[in-house]
């Protein structure tokens, strides 16, 4: 070998820059994500799960408790350690800490939901979106008047608001607030975060929707004692979420990861990215809607919408229509197959599929674990367990309000992260 | 909506098992993985960088100190605070504090190599494979000999060696040291790391391959100053190894991340795993040749060994054949794709591709971020920086010893990771 090529292996000694600083998690932050996802719990636990000192625990924890975050329980259930002593002091989240709003923003409607600190519904609200107020000025009106709603339905006012959490389809990056682009708004490049902060007067956090989702299973859903599960949702298109170490997994850019313009077909069918060959190309709403135009065999005058489209697709398939379920079956092993690289790159302990209602009544999760076999590695481990979670209409505006909790929580511990950008 | 459906989003009090607390790196690791990575530095620049409070930075690095693996410099660059002061002090690993070996098992060869604990190379050493010695407890003979032998060049004895890092193909736990299924052992599921720590006396760490060219990157290499970057390599197949927060991301189970059979063409070429449209059934060794051969319009009986015949198709397409030309046109392009899924799931702030010498003179970095551009989303950002690493024959024993280093450092803080099997 020569040695000229080698050397270069060798650590040299000159200092060297961290870029991300805000990577790295603080320990306050991570003390009080596993107390909330937890539930009551003793300080001795919190040492010894999170692998860190009493004394550093009872620091961290009485700074929780003076900022009002936390508060302390007692545990009816747990005998007092000697005959005559109290019972033992648990650590919980304290339900009355904040109220926040989480409000999501689609192409089709706006959802809006009002939860205390312990994510208990107070209030919620939809409205069909009206296509023409689509300044972000204008949006911003419309979240204004939902919030008031919401606040009103509670018999609460704006002060008693902590925050406001924002969820957006497209390329939103959460730690600037700033939407690249995004169907909902005529603008581009502009800093919603901001904006809405200046116009309404609270805190406002913004995020993607597959984030939100993620943070919603996160926060009141099937992750919340996992420290590490992936969510994929398809509807319009196919989001992806995921959680690693109690944490939303946003990547280096802040922008979040993207499963569904993942390439399973080199090549492949085109996309409403223009790439081909993505994972939303052979499973998001319009692919399947493509797809059933030509099994259905309608001439193009009379090809309808594509929700009716992919009901009269679902109806020839439960009707024994070979080649419509045969759209059904093609959708169900892409599917697949995007999860299994899920499984082969992150390896999460839990798989959620998560959606709105009725969206999954073509998928089931024995048979997509069945045909996943197909795709994934076969590490001698079985695959993650796979759950289906059908949320009701708020699961979006529920993650939003995730997200809102979630920068208070920051905000308040004086640890709101840096910009990435 | 119905009520019912929406209760189960609500958080409920009861008391969650958190399942695996191994994933949180403690405190002391981050920091002296932080300064172990950044070269000499003050405590209060780990305190602002960590975001941890100056009375846990001394505290911790007192602890590292008197253990051994720290110790302070004073800068000579820099100048005193105080014109008759002393210089600041920085902290930075002490290099002697240990002396490990690492080892990398291939089908074709063992190689290894000594180094100190800031990864100056004391020794080298580099064994054809004799393909006869297949039993577990044969090739722990053969480390345990190729050890004496780095020692002895070394003017070092067993007493000296600190630690073993084993680098192995297949499907290997690094947690727990088991080897699920591995090309160079005759045996199937065992505990490789238990039984070779037993006959030679010194702890030893398992990994495999592609793992190991990450942690070469991170302690020595060109991820050393990353919080977050991710390698590939290209040889006998496609490793992926992938850094996230400072630390190698194993995944849930352990047995680490996979890149090579991600389905980039659902149901297209065979795989050598069995499963169909792997990345790398178009782009290892044996893809290569398997479309030389026809490329070449070799008949059956003359078809030589895979290294040949892709040296033959190699000397075609300088050549001028356009066929020849073609499939390393083809084997790029899937490259490109499989980079960009991990650029839309992971978005590193690197992108490292990193191999043995001489296995990319068909690549460069500007034709292929030049096609990422047709794979990976566009969220407004430029793709990460694409490098292309060539190291030395020793690439991946300097990765076995970075684990030795890693692993040795654990359990010098007394925080060997609990097993997550």
């Amino acid at each position: 070998m020569k040695a000229s090529v080698d050397t270069r292996l060798v650590a040299t000694c000159g200092p060297v820059i961290i870029e991300d600083p805000a990577a790295v998690r603080p320990l306050k932050l991570r003390l009080f994500d596993f107390i909330r996802a937890s539930g009551p719990v003793s300080r001795a636990g919190v040492a010894r799960v999170l692998n860190i000192s009493p004394g550093t625990v009872s620091t961290l924890t009485a700074e929780l408790i003076e900022t009002g975050l936390l508060q302390e329980v007692t545990d009816p259930r747990k005998p007092p350690v000697t005959p005559r002593g109290r019972p033992p002091v648990s650590l919980a989240v304290r339900p009355d800490a904040f109220v926040v709003a989480g409000i999501k923003l689609s192409s089709r409607d706006r959802t809006g939901i009002l939860i205390d600190f312990a994510g208990n519904r107070l209030a919620s609200v939809q409205r069909d979106f009206v296509p023409v107020e689509h300044t972000a000025s204008a949006q911003i009106e419309a979240i204004g008047g939902m919030v008031t709603e919401l606040l009103q339905k509670a018999g609460l006012s704006w002060v008693d608001l902590g925050g406001i959490g924002l969820g957006v389809p497209g390329f939103v990056q959460n730690a600037t607030g700033h939407v690249h682009w995004s169907p909902v708004f005529a603008e581009r490049s502009f800093d919603l975060s901001r904006l809405a902060s200046d116009r309404l007067g609270v805190p406002v956090a913004v995020d993607n929707d597959a984030n939100l989702v993620a943070l919603a299973e996160l926060w009141f859903g099937l992750g919340r004692e996992k420290s590490n599960f992936a969510v994929v949702t398809i509807e319009q298109g196919v989001g992806f979420g995921m959680v690693l170490n109690h944490d939303l997994f946003r990547g280096a850019n802040g922008y979040g990861v993207e499963l569904g313009h993942t390439k399973v077909q080199v090549d492949g069918a085109l996309c409403r990215c223009g790439q081909r060959g993505c994972l939303e190309a052979y499973l998001a709403d319009y692919a399947i809607a493509r797809d059933a135009a030509v099994a259905l065999k309608l001439s193009e005058a009379h090809t309808p919408p594509i929700p009716e489209l992919i009901e009269m697709l679902r109806a020839a398939a439960d009707a024994g229509d070979e080649t419509a379920a045969s759209v059904y079956r093609q959708a169900r092993r892409y599917l697949a197959a995007g999860l299994a690289t899920v499984v082969n790159l992150f390896n999460p302990t839990l798989l959620i599929l998560s959606g709105g209602r009725m969206r999954y009544d073509w998928l089931n999760a024995d048979d997509l674990l069945h045909e996943m076999r197909d795709f994934a590695i076969d590490a001698g481990d079985d695959l993650p367990p796979l759950k289906i979670h059908e949320w009701g209409d708020l699961m979006w505006a529920h993650g939003a309000a995730a997200l809102a909790l979630s920068n208070v929580t920051e905000t308040q511990l004086g640890l709101s992260r840096e910009a990435v950008a």
